[in-house]
């Protein structure tokens, strides 16, 4: 889940993520953005208890639920089972196949095939480019702190003892917002360091440790170095490891691996938390 | 989840079953029967996920869920969500409604109807009565220990030095089987104490403390002291208090509620483990 300005976006929902939610102190109810990568029930299959407990808590508002085709048919197919019926609130699903599909005022969606099923996708939330107050200019341009500084910020021209001061007298270049990658279940692809390049963020399907790599090809999932491979290519500053196979036992070591290639490289943990500082 | 010489069966099926089964060391992979009270998604969206991973680690034997009218198309249409296809072993379904529907070499499995939802059962799990042999009476007989005593067990007759002895000259008269009641949700209702007369354990819907008794009667769910009254009527040895509403952030009090009433009465709690022992 990634919080942004006091909003939750919910990134792939499997089952007892409403659980796992309850049990990090997270309100739930405040979710109006639902991604979901692929098909296959470890990634949606917790949206029938989340959508259900929503409606017992009286939700009033929608809820978005974006994701591949067929993700519309998953969503009403997987709420029709047994006796329920929505009754406080609409479920629009949003079918999407690459590109920025969501915008707000301040941050895009995106999402781009991967490969892994036939219409498996990877999301990308990108914050816009922002620019700074140059307060030290505006104040040598005689222009006083208080309102005309906010105006300014927001994008107006004031003016001051008859001389005029349009935002870009006191805003610096725009500087490139935060970006967070989450690729779902993929084999590793080399298009998708493109995709992340300078992400603050990668989250990257790591199924495999590289000794198995026979296995990997076949199943459509990737190892740890070849997940670091692209975070190092793509120049990220951290990369978060998923989807670990049950197998290991000690996921630690996978993280080891992963470090082999690139250094800032963590294997993803239950209620792991990430701050990722705005730029300036 | 009960276990009954060495067999596992799955009362419920909630969201996240499988997961807390892993947690809890249960090798769910030798669970034969599920068994869900009906269909409002608490009770059985988890059977997804678990039957998905039974046909991941490739289960080669059927799978029997038992349940209310309706659970057949419950079940197929849950599994219908995505892209699952079932490959490995097949989900038979069997719908019941009131009596016997399962009967092993030494236990019988029966449902009743409950005050929940318009076909809402409970079901009991009864070990068939059992003969005690009488070792010393054997033995004052004259029948010598070892493959005879076995034989007599066994229901057969066995001649020694010309006398023959049947099983009734070595057993016991028939003692009761275990009992254990689970009602699923359901407001109170006087018929389940003779249901569940006698049981080593009832697990009885306490939704609500009996504070909150006017909520009650509209959710068709019970109170602590409902559930503890049929307890004491039954004359069951445990009474365990379960779906405890989340507004209860202390289940203990709604305990010592029900102990005013039934002194043995307990909160169920995530991987409490109850030994329920054999009657002699």
């Amino acid at each position: 889940m990634l919080r942004f300005l006091g909003e939750y976006y919910l990134f792939d929902c499997g089952e007892g993520t409403q659980r796992q939610m309850r049990l990090a102190g997270i309100n739930f109810m405040r979710i109006d953005h639902i991604f979901i990568t692929h098909l296959h029930a470890d990634h949606f299959i917790g949206l029938g208890g989340l959508i259900q407990s929503m409606d017992f808590l009286e939700r009033d508002r929608p809820l978005f639920i974006h994701g591949p085709k067929g993700i519309d048919d998953t969503v009403h197919t997987l709420l029709s089972a047994g006796t329920f019926v929505l009754d406080h609130f609409e479920v629009k699903v949003n079918e999407v196949s690459e590109g920025v599909f969501l915008e707000g005022k301040q941050f895009t969606v995106s999402c781009f095939p991967t490969v892994h099923t036939n219409s498996s996708i990877g999301f990308c939330f990108e914050e816009k480019p922002h620019r700074k107050f140059l307060k030290p200019k505006a104040l040598a341009l005689g222009i006083p702190e208080g309102p005309l500084f906010s105006k300014l910020q927001d994008g107006f021209s004031v003016e001051v003892k008859g001389r005029k001061f349009s935002p870009d007298d006191v805003l610096s270049t725009p500087i490139t917002g935060r970006k967070v990658v989450y690729t779902g279940d993929t084999k590793a692809f080399e298009k998708l360091a493109d995709i992340a390049k300078n992400a603050d963020v990668l989250i990257h399907d790591s199924t495999f440790s590289h000794a198995d790599i026979e296995n990997t090809n076949e199943a459509l999932h990737s190892t740890t170095k070849q997940a670091a491979e692209i975070a190092k290519k793509a120049n990220v500053k951290q990369l978060f490891l998923t989807h670990i196979s049950q197998r290991y036992t000690e996921p630690k070591l996978l993280e080891e691996e992963a470090r082999e290639i690139f250094s800032e490289s963590y294997v993803a943990e239950d209620f792991m938390k990430v701050k990722v500082e705005k730029h300036w």
